[in-house]
């Protein structure tokens, strides 16, 4: 016999990095498997090491990280472990990153500018990665900076149906925070069947030089404001844009976001704003000290299982989203 | 001696597809040269063919298309004029699209599209393009689709300044004619210094089914309305707006874009429309039975040239829009 | 359990563009199976838009095509599709192009040309093309323009079998209708077992300048002459090397080609010729108004479907064409 | 001050590998410089070392070794010395293959095999090449194999001004060997205003199996017949091809070739043969056991020599071959 | 006219990440220039933002940084660093990692692992870099991951230069303190004409389990020791190293190496050794609470200088450490 | 039915070039198989070519050369396979280099080297190779030199396992001919339990110029010396090894290596030598008139296999080095 036959055959493998390993684990037990065991050290210059304690030749790999905490430290392991997967004979690698890092930077607004997002995705194919899989891109067209398969999920079914409960009944209105996210209020406006508002920022034209105010565009008076971004950082936006709501005559705010990074002051300026509740994925981790009162997680673990699945099994992702 | 010094010398070179030879005859003035001679040729079977009548050898290549007419044939015919550059020994190449065709696919709204737009910079990159240099993309991110430098000019200090004459002592406001232009509608608000209110389209629950509702977010009332867009294609959008607009008591509307696209009923329904004056760039080009009496077209010509300028000259294009 | 293991599977489908859905359908037919139902648009501007209704999700895709009519436009719509299957994920692409766009287009002739059949094959690579299949391509060295597998068929058996029996009993000889092409009829003579003559086309060095004579090299008189090419465009030169045949006391002329281009004139020509019958195969589609009396059309299909299935299970499409 | 301001300087260098150094010393003659020093070695196990023994850095290097004598090495060590330049910072690296080994593999006859010449082009842009320049490559294809400027020389003008003078007076006819090689006689017909004959090579219908017949298709008896092709190599082919002639008459047969490969047997034959006169150039060398008395060798290193400056200078190679 | 001819000019721009400012104005000092004023910002999670407050377009650039501090977000600041220079239009860009991070990561010891030396080349390739400047390389072999130019600096004549003088007169050895790092210690050996000795670390085999023994393997006995290295981390092998030898009656021992790391316990740990002096240079910034009265530092900053200024005008880094 | 689903299957088959067949044949043996038949011819000027006579298409291809006699030759033999297995369409195409040609040249010591090394591995890549295998690779760094997976095996145990046995009971030490070559010598030590010594060749303080003095450093009087290297290619160096090993009172010496490169002078010196064995495995061949009485040979062979079956299967090849 010239050569040897056998049955193809194929396994999914799900590898974490260490930021967000409660994330990791919550996937990885919606898909009835464990996270890979892996060996990861950090030398006394900073620089880390990743080992995988399992051979990972020939698997369908899924490598998960959140970028957080020390962001750029995060971005730098995920891109380690995928050269170690590619080194090691991974037939098809697909980065997940729940949150990417740098996606705002995904222009350049001046001169002399980077565009971090493109290098962040230019730097995963380099390290190996065939796909990319990621929830609700701070903008739409980041797909289309990776030359490959891109898995973009959403998070809104999740958070809009947890909304809609809580404001049935009232007079609901969606608001963005700013000219530049009309798109995804627009999304949530649509699927809730609620009337529009926009936060305005624009120099005064009654005061000299850069100041800023907060014009609402639309109705608000009396009525339920739900604040919804992609994404809630520092917090600075959506605590002015609920003041503004408030001086119009609103009669409660909500924010909704699926990532919750908020950094440094967030959290205190949330507690301590006349907002009611904030809610949130778990596509980042909360560390303690970052959560609060008003604050309210739902769980992106089985949206990120049922992709994996879907890409796994050559189903559609697409499906997931549908009907 | 071993070698043969010499000082080294650069050549800019300006070469012109043919779908928009006016503009590239302006530019060529401004910049006091021509457009380097070439031979085009349609074989029967509709494939092209393109000579230089000139050594292009270690030139600074610049090439102009607009995308236009029959649109996949003028970026085709740019992108063999690219490959005969790359052949011929050019030093640098930079494509020249004033308009970006199937820059508004730029993203997947659903599963199993293609992001055209990213396809058409790898098309160029493929081709031998070095640079890009482009016209108010429609978004800003399509710049970070290019790996490589991108000289993305606004038309908008044109356009603005414009206008500002024109609605000099009335009461003025700009008008998104979407929830996804309204950055640019932004930019307009922040360098007249006037308000902003924004078409928002949505289903009327009062309704069944799709039918959308024109909702005019923020105050028109008496006001003259400034619509502004990136580009114009069929008017369909525009013309809506307007009607909106009045509706809700505007006195007047002028409406301002960088491209005028301008295809099958544009030109009727803006004649027809209460639009008082529509304003555009000639970024491309308006054959005869697309013009109409309220058109405004201004040259786009001196900028390009000065852009060239300054990307041949290694000065600042950044420069260009400081100030 | 670590992984989740899992039996492979390949799924074979077929796509078509919309320039020749006839022979796709014959091929799907062959097959046993449907074209992927495919929504094509076409936006006011000329801009294409193609989405697939069904899952291409880790699919064995083949994209059938054929560059015809507006041909630009028709590769455009072939490179939009491969964008559309990389990035919903399909495993393995291979373009099929029965007849290829600007494929005599493969060589600088003089100085400043491009050599756009090149461009071709990297249009589609970096478009997302794994393989490329094609129909006796106009140099064999096409193939190696593409880094990758290139499946090479012969139209030679199908065309040389009718032909074989429309001249059985006849003085034949097979004519290259110009120096370039004797490579092709020396196929034919050999396959026929029947002698070959050329059609030379050179400057009379009687008359002044670029005056052409067709000079025929070799024994034709009281011949039934075959007069072979890879395709028939215009027909110029073919229905000019038939009259140099008569000329020389040929008998009876036959055409015959792998692609039946038919440019501008053609059909006239051809039917106005003194060539008794013109054998093509329908590589490309002959719309009504080109077809003529003269013309006879066999089917490829039968070629491409037994191709693509020795492609997607591993088979030999050597074996096609040989014994 | 920010930065250092600096005149452009460029720099032509000329490196050599061993296998023709007579012909890279002509050619820096002709430009009026010295091969750059450079030192060789070969280890005992047949690995090949190379080192500047000048700085290469910033040089418009190019790099000369004919594909001659132990062929692969050729290749090689010009291979190794491309990597060296790259590493030493050179800026622009033109490779010359005289002779373009491998140039007759540049089509898959049949399946599963290499299309090397393709390879070749690969590895060389792989080492670091960025232009090429060849003389009279084998199919005009082989320019379109790589991916950037190829610098395509005709030896023809050479040639055909020295068979001019020696069959001046005479009627001769240009004869091409080979069906496959038409198109160089028709260049050669073209230029002399001699009319054209061509070998046609088939099975004998007579006799069974794959025996051959060498046919001559035009007219020969009583003329001095030219004997055309690019490169002579065994001198099978062409020794057959002159006897085919004498037996229809020819008076006389010449043989010109630009490239002198002469394999194994081909001094020999062509000594003993009845060709009077075997015209080629010097792009490979000829060592002294397979030069003959019938042997007459033209310099191509003016040429070169033209061509180098022209692209070192911004010229035009075209212009070499014009009017 | 056709075109504009100028002439060429090329302008060297140094820029500077923010981990080693004092370097790079050492360095620019010493070029008689300015390091280019730049804005860097962190955002509240970590993300960073760079722009270049001077137009970079045409510069032959050069960016500086020590990877060093928070190691991952050094090296992510640089990468952004070259990407934007790379879309403001550099014309060449060289990234110098006078210390290259994960330098030692250059090979797989196990299976699984990554090789993340590797991985840091190719990032630095991916976002723009076309040549790289580094000094002493962990291995040499590193420059060899670069597809490209590597200028690789020696800090070996500054160190030893210092180091002769210190040990003048003295009976000296130099010692490797690992088997693996045995070629640095002879090309000190081989430049101080001294003998060498070598630290091997071995399990004993009187003891059971892992214990390593450190066997003097060369004769130390009364002799000043120099304990050599590319980089002290630790400090934990360099300070057993010197136990070992004074165990073996070494009469003094003084550690020199390029790259001070000086992580965790290494100031205390050498303070508190019997090492009289430890020489390194200012390749990675030395903080004040990692600074000790035994440690020597000497500037890298003119042998850098240097280097770029034969880089800029094309002269030869060899040069720099012949004769 | 839209597509045909079929199971996934997949085929390894062996090739194998023309330097080395009794090691491929030992190869195929152990798997069980066949060599793939192949036809291999050589043209008069030394041109190769290459032909499957059997379909590879969707097979998981490995071929295996052992870069020996003439090293070019061999290296280009097995690009060429690669490029017809690529067009093929082979699936997975692994390339064996036991001995991988040119690993020495793995850096630049000198300004203006290359690094011919890393230049193989970038032709292989570049010919269609997916992966690469080899045994005992000149430095551990040369895996970094491929993007991608690199199967790097060990011979030590099948090495350091016989000799053991071979100086079981005597007071052995473990030589390494070379400071460049002590990490190979303390992996033996380790293995073996043994002490290390080192060879150090230096100048001569006492004579001027360049003479070198063959230092022994450690322990070696009265002792077994195995002198072991990854290649004994001249054995120049292992001979004068020996010679100061003698001289330093070793009682014997055994010589071991991965690779009998055994060129030029090897089998000679060897025979001639105090050397008492010289062990070898077969990974390169041995022709007659290089073997010699001295000399044993241990066959690589089930090592290739079983790792060649771990990476068909998706085993492991880590796990061969364990345990």
């Amino acid at each position: 016999m010239t050569g040897i036959k056998a049955a193809g055959q194929k396994k999914l493998m799900l590898f974490s990095g260490r930021t967000h390993p409660e994330l990791a684990e919550q996937v990885a037990e919606q898909l009835g498997i464990q996270v890979v065991p892996t060996k990861f050290q950090d030398f006394a210059n900073g620089e880390m090491y990743v080992r995988y304690l399992e051979s990972a030749r020939g698997s369908d790999a899924f490598v998960l990280q959140a970028h957080s905490g020390a962001i750029n430290e995060s971005i730098m392991e995920q891109l380690i472990m995928v050269d170690a997967l590619k080194r090691a004979s991974a037939k098809r690698i697909t980065v997940i990153t729940p949150f990417l890092g740098y996606a705002r930077q995904d222009k350049k607004h001046l001169g002399r500018e980077p565009i971090t997002a493109r290098l962040m995705t230019d730097l995963f194919a380099t390290a190996g990665a065939d796909r990319l899989m990621a929830i609700d891109l701070h903008t739409d067209q980041i797909q289309g900076f990776f030359d490959g398969p891109v898995d973009h999920l959403f998070a809104l079914p999740l958070l809009a149906d947890y909304i809609k409960e809580k404001v049935s009944g009232a007079e609901a209105t969606v608001v963005s925070p700013d000219a530049g996210r009309v798109r995804t209020a627009d999304r949530w406006a649509d699927r809730l069947g609620l009337p529009l508002a926009i936060i305005h920022k624009r120099r005064d034209p009654e005061v000299a030089n850069q100041v800023k105010v907060h014009e609402v565009v639309g109705e608000v008076e009396g009525r339920t404001c739900i604040l919804v971004d992609d994404m809630i950082d520092t917090a600075g936006t959506i605590v002015k844009a609920a003041d503004a709501l408030f001086e119009q005559g609103a009669s409660s705010v909500i924010a909704a976001a699926t990532h919750g990074v908020l950094s440094g002051p967030a959290a205190e300026r949330l507690q301590n704003s006349r907002i009611s509740e904030v809610v949130i994925t778990n596509s980042l981790p909360i560390p303690k000290e970052r959560d609060f009162e008003k604050l309210t997680q739902l769980s992106i673990a089985p949206l990120l299982a049922r992709a994996i699945n879907e890409v796994f099994s050559d189903g559609s992702v697409t499906s997931l989203f549908e009907g």
